[in-house]
């Protein structure tokens, strides 16, 4: 299958939609104006397109394999990782004292939802490396992050995430890992973990695993836990590798999709550790790898969608078959188009949601705002269920437009539906997200929501002259929201927990329905797609908060026992 | 994993929600009373758990091969395949002139409900068998019924269907493969097929392939075709094996899922056929044989459903993992609760919505009435999409309750996803489903349709005081599809097909919810499920309603360029 990066539509979304353009004002971020965003999409398209894009089939039939005790990788693998490290993707938005590029993450979202188009299963990899970056800038020792950051921003080694064991899924407080003091400035690991994508890799030279621990005599659940640094291979001061340290890929999971990407068991034996930030410190640094890595994963699944959504367009333009009054492409199919049309609403508001929210963490990096700062939290759990819902539904559809065709995974349309099944799953499930949504982020009283709220609202009535029915739509769906928090704020923490989930749907909706305004009111020709969003999308905005306001004493009344 | 064979609930649907006692009250099912029914459900599912469900890993790991020309089943398969032919499952409403044993369709829904949790790949097969069978009861010559029907019935023999062309999806009418006349009463039948289902088989001593073909000047589109019966090995009189027909199985499908179930190119070269029905008369037996797979598409897709269903919430009950105020099971999570109620409410109306046609097809064959004839053919591609649409999204929540091991191949709950989705494409898309029921569906001017919304709306104002709020939310359901239907049968073709799927969804939610406030009428312990239902599924008759009656403008405006 062809790609055809979008560029157009990223730069439209970023200039006309997010307001990109007040990233680029800030000091900080001075170097990142329209050149450079124009320079850094359009390279970035041309490797997913031209080298990553052709790897994806071959690591979904020669998944990778442990051969006496270390990965290998589907050959097409490895030309594909070193185009995306060597061009510096990896270290796009790290720090330039060690290496990075020191660009917004604005730009590094639009590059991963590209990469991710091109294969997800070397995205997670690149997305890894980059949690750990991001840790390691703001809880490790000077000394840790002069050996570790260069390497991994160069892509020479690799990170990876150690937090859940078989015990502790989604409850990282109730993990046994241990770490003892070996009295020399290092730590001895022991313990097992899983789910560790990329636990082992031939792609890179080093594996560097962070592992969540326990030491001797800390309390118990999250307040207890210790971040370590616990490299496959220990290396020198001078970044040359010695001797391999004491951890084995125990075995890798056989998925359902994301065949490429090795998911390791992994067995830390007195591995050799070193601690990242204080002991005891080691949920907050947790926290900085997975907010980055959950609007990331919200953009693997807008990448994803982005994929499917062009080959299911191009099948349907091609496929000939019988219409009403003659033989036509499916594509004049009211139902296909249907389809298409929601398919590619879809994406524009979960893709604008995402840049929303990397604008949000820009502006809070540049600025220090805690405005901001209480923005990008807000919309992080949002970005990354809806992101990934999209990609889901819209891999979906994809198949579905295909039909039998679909189903067959000579098609590759199926493989795109398998892959991004996960993203629903990882870096916290999208009912966790749910969950952080309702609790943590409104928190505040819901002051960040209302900001959105009132700034949407503001929008909508700008428009009611020059897109009136789209303005009304937006409006009303804004009104509902508001109601929809002011009822979660009086409400109990069961019943917020009930209606957590449609809570986040209908927010969802409603801020791609606002941008879908946005982008109406500076770009007539948006304006067919965005009413098409408003008609058959944002509808579902009233629905899920109507049921969200039920909260959940109808759950409530179920006990285990109703489902036996 | 296990199964626990829902033979209660499926009682409660056929006594106390769709009228089952009408049909063991007419002639010609008098011996379908309750201690038959009783007796079928209980085996059926006993052979479910104890043979069938042992099968299903098996086949999905070992999918079907072609070697040397013949396909190969996993190991597994012989004895699940075998419990169900000599239980005489695939005869079961079948002529008993003919060794069926002449039972009502509503058992043998309920009863390819049950076997569809067991093997989706095994129940494909037997499916196939039925809908010959019933195509041959209607247009087959008597030699034909009298050699073939006790081979099929019994399941010695299996049966397929040989419509799809690589040029002819669901556009039956631009199929070429040809039939001509041999003079003595067969015909030679030149031509490829695919997507076969069981278009070779291991597991019987014939497969009967039932092809679409033209005959030598017939006229162009469907009104051109033919049916005829290609054997694999030609019969003699008795029934005896003779020489190998002239037909070959060139390759297997690799598919998304349903691997036990080998999906052929076919290659008929010159086979020797015999027409079924008279010539020119393909279209209607096939679509005997497709009417009564449409509806056993459905069971099979609540099949998967349930157990799905049953190993997400066996796993929730067993699952511990940190929770507010402490450990806990998964399932005191409310979100989790949530998914897990929505399940079962669903699996509920889709159940009912199933055995409501099959009933209305039992009642129209047993009194020949044609408003129970046409209230089948009404509800036959809601059964369709709402079943498999069904089956998609609790298999999908299944895989979700289960977090990472959900993803993990280990579980089950993956290919259980993996298999179902075919069930929305096959037998016509659900695209297609939605196409007939907004126009040949309503070809009748909506009598069907409000003659439903009337006995929906008499059995909420009887419940306005015993279910005040149930009988309030399905009043208004009814109201607005009654609005809807009217507004579609104003509308012009275009507009109602862009608004089909969204009508079906919308007539599929307001049935359920019918279904759901009759249970709770009858029982009051089904009250609070038919709540959560009426709160947290029903509202999306009204959504995907008002979507419907956008029509299609907005689709329009859309031209094959904007989507590329």
């Amino acid at each position: 299958m062809t790609y055809h990066a979008p560029t157009r539509e990223l730069h439209f979304v970023l200039d006309k939609v997010v307001g990109y353009n007040a990233v680029a004002a800030t000091d900080r971020f001075a170097e990142a104006g329209s050149e450079t965003v124009a320079a850094i999409l359009e390279e970035a398209g041309r490797i997913t397109s031209d080298v990553i894009v052709p790897s994806r089939r071959e690591s979904d039939l020669s998944p990778a394999v442990l051969e006496n005790g270390v990965v290998r990788s589907a050959p097409g693998l490895k030309a594909a990782y070193d185009a995306v490290a060597e061009g510096g993707w990896i270290g796009l938005s790290a720090s330039p004292e060690y290496g990075g590029m020191g660009l917004p993450q604005a730009l590094n979202v639009a590059v991963s939802e590209m990469l991710s188009s091109g294969s997800l299963s070397l995205q997670v990899k690149a997305l890894l490396s980059q949690g750990q970056i991001e840790a390691l800038e703001h809880h490790a020792s000077e000394a840790l992050k002069a050996l570790y950051l260069p390497k991994l921003n160069a892509g020479e080694w690799s990170g990876t995430m150690n937090l859940t064991e078989p015990q502790a899924g989604s409850d990282v407080g109730a993990l046994t890992t241990q770490a003892t003091d070996n009295g020399d400035g290092t730590w001895a690991v022991t313990g097992q973990k899983i789910y560790i994508s990329w636990g082992d890799s031939d792609l890179v030279d080093n594996v560097c695993h962070l592992v969540l621990a326990r030491t001797p005599g800390a309390p118990a659940g999250t307040k207890g836990i210790s971040l370590f640094m616990v490299p496959k291979f220990l290396p020198n001061a001078d970044g040359t590798l010695g001797a391999p340290n004491t951890l084995r890929v125990l075995s890798l999971e056989h998925k359902m999709g994301l065949h490429g990407s090795p998911t390791a068991v992994m067995s830390f034996e007195g591995a050799k550790g070193w601690l990242v930030g204080p002991e005891l410190g080691g949920m907050a640094a947790m926290f900085t790898m997975m907010n980055n890595a959950r609007l990331g994963v919200g953009a693997q699944g807008i990448g994803v969608a982005e994929a499917a959504y062009q080959q299911a367009a191009a099948y349907a333009r091609d496929r000939r078959q019988g219409k009403v009054g003659g033989l036509g492409t499916i594509i004049e199919h009211p139902d296909v188009k249907r389809m298409l049309g929601q398919m590619k609403a879809e994406i524009f508001a979960a893709r604008s949601i995402a840049l929303a929210c990397a604008v949000a963490i820009d502006m809070a990096a540049a600025t220090g705002s805690a405005r901001w700062k209480a923005r990008a939290a807000f919309l992080t759990p949002i970005a990354k269920s809806y992101g990934t819902d999209v990609g889901w539904r819209v891999a979906d559809m994809g198949v579905q437009i295909h039909g039998g065709m679909g189903y067959v995974e000579e098609t590759g349309a199926a493989q795109l539906l398998r892959d991004v099944r996960i993203t629903q799953i990882y870096e916290g499930t999208n009912g966790i997200q749910a969950i952080d949504l309702v609790g943590r982020k409104l928190a505040d009283g819901g002051e960040a929501a209302f900001q959105l709220i009132d700034e949407i609202e503001g929008t909508a009535e700008n428009a009611r002259e020059s897109q009136p029915a789209l303005a009304e739509a937006v409006w009303g769906a804004a009104e509902t929201l508001r109601e929809t928090t002011e009822w979660m704020l009086e409400a109990d923490m069961d019943a917020r927990l009930g209606g957590a989930s449609d809570y986040l749907a209908a927010f969802a909706r409603m801020l791609g329905g606002w941008f879908h305004l946005k982008g109406a009111l500076e770009d007539p020709a948006c304006a067919p797609l965005a009413a098409l969003y408003a008609t058959r999308i944002l509808p579902l905005a009233d629905t899920h908060a109507g049921i969200a306001r039920r909260g959940g004493e109808d759950l409530a009344q179920f006990t285990s026992d109703d489902f036996a």
